[in-house]
């Protein structure tokens, strides 16, 4: 085979080497759609990520690109689509994409898109006058595969802590075992959590809202015998509340805050001040899912740090 | 001269070159004080840089250390200080800091202390259990020299949004301007401010307040001819409203919203749907100073990104 | 059941929930360690995750640490080993960590242990100064489940371009579709890539020096007609080339470089002068596979974005 | 005074403020040059950012942009000046744009220029394919004030260690003294350095190489009993080589690698297995300046990080 631009040979699909799974697409556009029908404006403010799937081993293995819908145009059609239908929901909004790229082009049969959102609230209850929350970070992610649809939603970086009610005792020694017990300490963590749903019949932004509350109120509820348990409350509580949701992931650092030793200067330290450190940190990841649910492990593929 | 380590002879200050300008110290104390006095726990959550200055020159130029207060020895002060004198606020606690070195050490006769507060809102007003609050990042710097103390605090990252009532015509064109005029667009900025005190007498926490609140409710209540505009009226209402302030700062960037272009898709796109860019961007920094009162542009120094 | 510090019922786990995949340990241990043994040091630069797996279900649903081996513990194990065992390469060393975890508690079944290397070269050939090489970050991950270990290499963050000799055409075209085709543009990327070996018994060393000069070989050989395909010809001449290799996988950014259209001074721009932009990005993902060999997809959970 | 768009009345210069210190551009243009004269490629990859000063009062204070150019026209001056003269070094294309500006616009009187450049290598000495180099980022920055050009330069981000040959002795203790003596320990830095010429007439290019090479070279050639000492070293024999050049600063973190204590475990550990911390740091900033020439303190303001 000769290739048309050089007219070097080109390498080819061989006896040794097959394509595994692959995706691509257009990733982090950032569009920020204003709702100006009334004088009292309304902001959704993503980066969307699109990624399709589908019979692509051509554009691979010969640089054929009859089947490669450009990065350009998913990009286009997310623009062109906040215009045209709105943003009522990330979720909803990674639904149509889903929808249009598997419909549109026979050959794409699946694939991921996936959104950050940030929220902004009005200065002062303004019309157009807005600051950004930057608390938490929304996440969803949509996988289609066929007619299937997964969608996975949650939030990151929500940062809390606990100045007492929190200990760690009764765990196996060792000889490389140094840290001792306690039955007062902080605990500390950023938040990174993701819920998978049974259903796409689901009113996205109201749930986001009650399972953030939900994880916010059982994180003080309780004395915490481990960052573990804790997590594992959240989830149960979680998954009890909601039967739209069959599971939910939770992967969080422990932020380490030790108390400061001052013995060196006389001065007694009660658990008063504390030098937070950045590196190492626990890290603490678990699953807590509906008894009997199908699971889903396709759809949490790709996603960094959920076990 | 001869190296007491190594035997080798060490260079030494010569004719062609002096010291000039030097300071030196601990960056990035991260210390988290918990005031547990009642079941009703404070939090004061502040990173902490220590900088001296003062008779030096043999460290640098003979590598003789009996000036040379170890870095070590001011973060064990930093974390002493916190729980013998606790935090009021980041201000005073830099202000204890400088009065210490400059008071203890005698060729120490000034320096720097800088200080990022990150702070956090009770869950549910629950006693003990806090999240973060990220909207924006409180600073705070002390310079001192000799026995005068410069007092410089601020915020950045305050990230805000007008959709509308803001326009930007009128300017210059040369054979390089491609810009259209508009007399409606999106303008979003970041907001990072420093303002600088004429006395150390100060309600530092209530001030900040206030001062945010000022900032925030000017970003709202008029048509903005250019964020230049919009800058200063933000520095005149905070000079005006403290008699304790004379100098403030901004440098913030310009966030470019750009409307997104859908007429290849025959679209319409009155302004609803935008591309947030990330670079380049505009970025304007302005001083506004109170009539006649004194500069002190040598407590500005090696602040980064204000002119 | 009763909490034995706060004497309040604990939640237990109850008909509604199960605990699914969770992983727990310390992260991001930063261990330099420098071999003295002559003159002429060495250094090895490891930044070192351990998670363990196992029968963990009791800390997640009551608190029970007697199976928790503490994340603490992970850490202290890590810095001995380094000191006792030394560091041979990344892998070698995560393959030491998951044995002792594996063997010296019969309930953790597996674990996850990850590194990142930064590597430094001499300076001018100097026994004991070095600069660090910045030009990729080397990465190893150690999957072990029961007897079985599986090891993935790789790096990150190594960026190639070629300034022509890329082109992109006979691409489908919808309603959407705005690109125009090129037979000439700048093709950019950072490469991240991550290999699975079949077998334990590798030099992880010399085959990471080599993959990496296969795949920067590969970037300069031919013209692409897509990043799908330079990336599928530089998976399959890894595999070609190391037979002790199953399985490539490549997580790749288009970095697009816009040429900069100038028409508006009438300046002519022949592919010379472009616009690096940051966002939105291409973002290619593909795995090669040898022909026939056993696939291992559990290994690759929770590595960020490989498809 | 009444605002056009608005039939507001605007808010004046007052009694009470006065504008200060102001600049403003466009920040962070990204521009990729490729000659293409001949068949072997050459790249400049700069990262541009123009700010304006002059008499810019009328924006500020009445949103009056008669004198505004605007940041757009800034940004489409440097990709048109990257075609229409190249970049033969970041140093004389600032020049060019401080000329340019100041010699349109008669109110415009000066401003600040600044670039970073990231290098990149041929693969296997490729005509077209380059490997991005990362171990240094290159800082340039224009100053000029009426007729007057300053030129620093710089370079950021070389991170260096010697692994013995460094100590810390001699220091004074005072109460919070816990900082053992030492004569042999790890010293590693980011080297963080500025240099301001007396002249525009230099091969800027040449003398960078010339000067990193010196610095690294430094580094290297003697026993450290401060890094205060080594900065001081680095920057006389700087200046000792390059007339051209008057002053030079350096702000560097003592980047700390503690010895890991392994007596726990009973495990000798003699300087061969360290933690490398994150936060706190320590932080060294210092000026070396060529006896008798002028100093330049304006041109300095805004640079982050260097007292």
């Amino acid at each position: 085979m000769t290739d048309v631009v050089t007219g070097k040979a080109t390498d080819k699909a061989t006896d040794t080497v097959v394509l595994g799974r692959n995706q691509y697409g257009k990733a982090e556009n950032h569009v920020v759609r204003i709702n100006r029908d009334t004088d009292r404006h309304e902001i959704r403010d993503l980066v969307v990520t699109s990624q399709l799937r589908g019979d692509l081993e051509e554009v691979h293995t010969r640089g054929d690109n009859a089947h490669c819908v450009p990065t350009d145009t998913q990009k286009q059609t997310v623009f062109a689509f906040a215009q045209q239908y709105g943003i009522d929901s990330p979720e909803q909004f990674l639904l149509k994409l889903a929808d249009h790229f598997t419909g549109e082009f026979e050959w794409i049969t699946g694939g991921r898109w996936a959104a950050q959102e940030h929220a902004w609230q009005r200065i002062d209850d303004h019309d157009h006058c807005f600051v950004q929350h930057k608390d938490e970070v929304r996440t969803a992610v949509v996988v289609a595969d066929g007619q299937e649809r997964t969608v996975i939603s949650g939030f990151k970086d929500l940062t809390v802590l606990k100045s007492t009610q929190s200990g760690f005792t009764g765990y196996p020694k060792d000889e490389y075992t140094v840290l001792p017990e306690t039955e007062d300490r902080i605990m500390s963590t950023d938040i990174a959590t993701r819920w998978r749903y049974s259903t796409t019949d689901v009113d996205y932004d109201a749930v986001y809202e009650d399972v953030k509350r939900i994880i916010l109120t059982k994180f003080t509820d309780h004395y915490s015998k481990a960052l573990q348990e804790t997590l594992y409350l959240m989830g149960k509580a979680v998954i009890e509340a909601h039967p739209e949701i069959d599971e939910i992931k939770f992967s969080c650092p422990n932020k380490h805050h030790f108390v400061y030793d001052l013995g060196f200067c006389g001065l007694e330290n009660d658990k008063e001040t504390h030098w937070a450190a950045d590196r190492p940190y626990g890290l603490i990841e678990a699953t807590i899912q509906r008894k009997g649910a199908a699971e889903n492990e396709a759809a949490w593929t790709g996603i960094a740090g959920f076990c």
